[in-house]
């Protein structure tokens, strides 16, 4: 069966991107599945009830995706990166416990979040305990290299996490420190997820590289459409309320431009809602309205193209295929989820 | 220099016993010190801040010393037991800044905790990238064999303070579940700061194993003295209220032993401050009273010395030595801490 893909703008083609590579890795991800069934079973009830609330809400499962199909593409199909998909699913999953107790977030995918159905200390400890177990995983593997990498990018994320939190409530935040969060707290995960693909198809330095990079663009141009959207989605397309962000004054780009583009009086208001988070009726709606005037919502998605266009290049150095194809696609799902 | 150390059951002379050890391996532990300034460092300023409130606040370092003491018994002291010992720290202090997030606690080692003075949300992610730091340390040691060991032991840590957590407030868990508790969340790091003494001595199976029986015992024996202290010490000996467990509901050893042997009166007492957290005052007054009258807080000290003689008793496959005597003095260091 030939898996083409036809690209187009249109969201709904694109959502296709995303279920064409999970049907072109069917058997793969339905291991990746079961492995995390498995992995995730504890003597202590609590722990699969509160983990399976989150793994089961129906998430994308984007990160295992983009590591099978990179070790795909490099000619690999031996079962590694099943286990090893799995472990990176999560590593995410315990960063979403952590983060909802960091962000107090009571929505994630439509559902109420595990620290408002249980509390913040159960969603810390199962957070731990899935880093832990994804950790045992690894081992198990017995890649010292892959576990280089994902310790590498534990630490990343929880830097970003951390850099995020100081940055949150100031307004003079640069676009170069939202750029250093983005890269920490997300793109190093997504080029873990590609690099780890090539690590057990044993590819030389130059395509992990490549996968590596490829991934870690994908991650920066997929953050930025998800800052876009918290300023622009229905609570429907997202699972989470529009305005979460600006709620918790958390400084991303099309704010960070919005403040800069803005007049004073508009300086005023950014500074108000978003530094002194002293917030009025319609303030979000004015928000929104500033930002469109400024551009800095299409301009947030013009500078995930720009990442988006040089993970497609990244993958240039492998041959044509299906798998590469439809790398190259989810790129511009994940673009075009913005409109 | 000869490191002759007299036992006695004489507090002072055993804090000696801590003190001595410490001092046989000065070098190394100040290599310990140099690796856990150097690895905490970060770009983002909070995270070295947070972590050196807490790592620089007189901990005792007791994890470190064995697992140099265990390496340097088996004959080995070729410098990587120093960054191993630091891992095992890191992974001591990430889960003390996630212990107190989930008990909320406000005092630790005589000092306002982490979460207090930032708040939660900064401990939870200072605490995960402390984790994180740890593997990456251990990737660069390059030893699949300490992965897995210190895998293995993180998921035990996260899944018995996950089962505390749902013991809290049942006055019905047993001490077997108890025991189960104590395992995992304490004597689990124990044992694996030992084992990995002996793992990178090369150690046979039979040492590491022995190692592993010392540590473990002895980390059960640490954590029974630790929770009849929250009932007897006072804020000066150990940095934190006295009755932190009580009021939290947490059950312990000494409580389970009060309230199997209590009068229908007692059990209705027991019930209504730990299961339903209903105080008044005088309670705690009480509480210790009751425990000394049936003799709970004796006997959980009989318990700890238990396990303390196995500890001791798994040490004597290996050759007499200021090491192996050391380690042994630390048994009772740690149990005449009760005194």
């Amino acid at each position: 069966m030939e898996n083409v893909v036809v690209l187009t703008p249109d969201s709904k083609t694109n959502q296709n991107a995303l279920e064409k590579l999970a049907a072109l890795l069917r058997p793969e991800m339905d291991g990746v599945n079961e492995v995390i069934l498995n992995r995730m079973k504890s003597h202590v009830h609590l722990i699969p009830e509160l983990a399976g609330h989150l793994i089961n809400s129906g998430g994308k499962r984007l990160r295992p995706l983009l590591t099978i199909a990179s070790a795909h593409m490099c000619g690999y199909s031996g079962g590694r990166e099943i286990k090893l998909a799995a472990c990176i699913e999560f590593i995410h999953t315990a960063t979403l416990l952590h983060d909802d107790v960091v962000d107090e977030s009571d929505m994630r995918r439509g559902k109420p979040t595990a620290n408002i159905v249980w509390n913040n200390q159960a969603s810390v400890l199962v957070g731990d305990y899935l880093f832990s177990r994804s950790f045992q995983m690894v081992a198990e593997d017995g890649s010292i290299e892959v576990v280089e990498v994902l310790a590498d990018t534990s630490t990343a994320l929880s830097e970003g996490e951390v850099l995020q939190l100081t940055a949150t409530n100031n307004i003079d935040t640069s676009e170069e420190t939202y750029l250093q969060v983005i890269d920490a707290k997300t793109a190093a995960l997504f080029a873990a997820a590609t690099r780890v693909g090539g690590i057990v198809a044993e590819a030389s330095d130059l395509e992990k590289d490549a996968l590596q990079s490829y991934g870690r663009n994908l991650g920066i141009a997929f953050q930025l459409v998800d800052d876009a959207l918290d300023y622009s989605s229905t609570q429907a397309t997202m699972g989470k309320a529009v305005g979460d962000d600006f709620k918790e004054g958390k400084i991303t780009l099309p704010v960070i431009l919005a403040y800069r583009r803005g007049s004073d009086t508009d300086k005023t208001f950014w500074r108000r809602t978003l530094a002194e988070r002293d917030h009025q009726d319609g303030d979000l709606e004015k928000a929104i309205k500033l930002m469109n005037q400024q551009g800095t919502m299409v301009d947030t998605i013009a500078r995930a193209k720009h990442y988006g266009a040089m993970a497609k290049d990244a993958l240039g150095i492998f041959p044509k295929g299906q798998h590469r194809d439809a790398l190259i696609d989810i790129v511009d799902f994940c673009i075009n989820r913005a409109y």
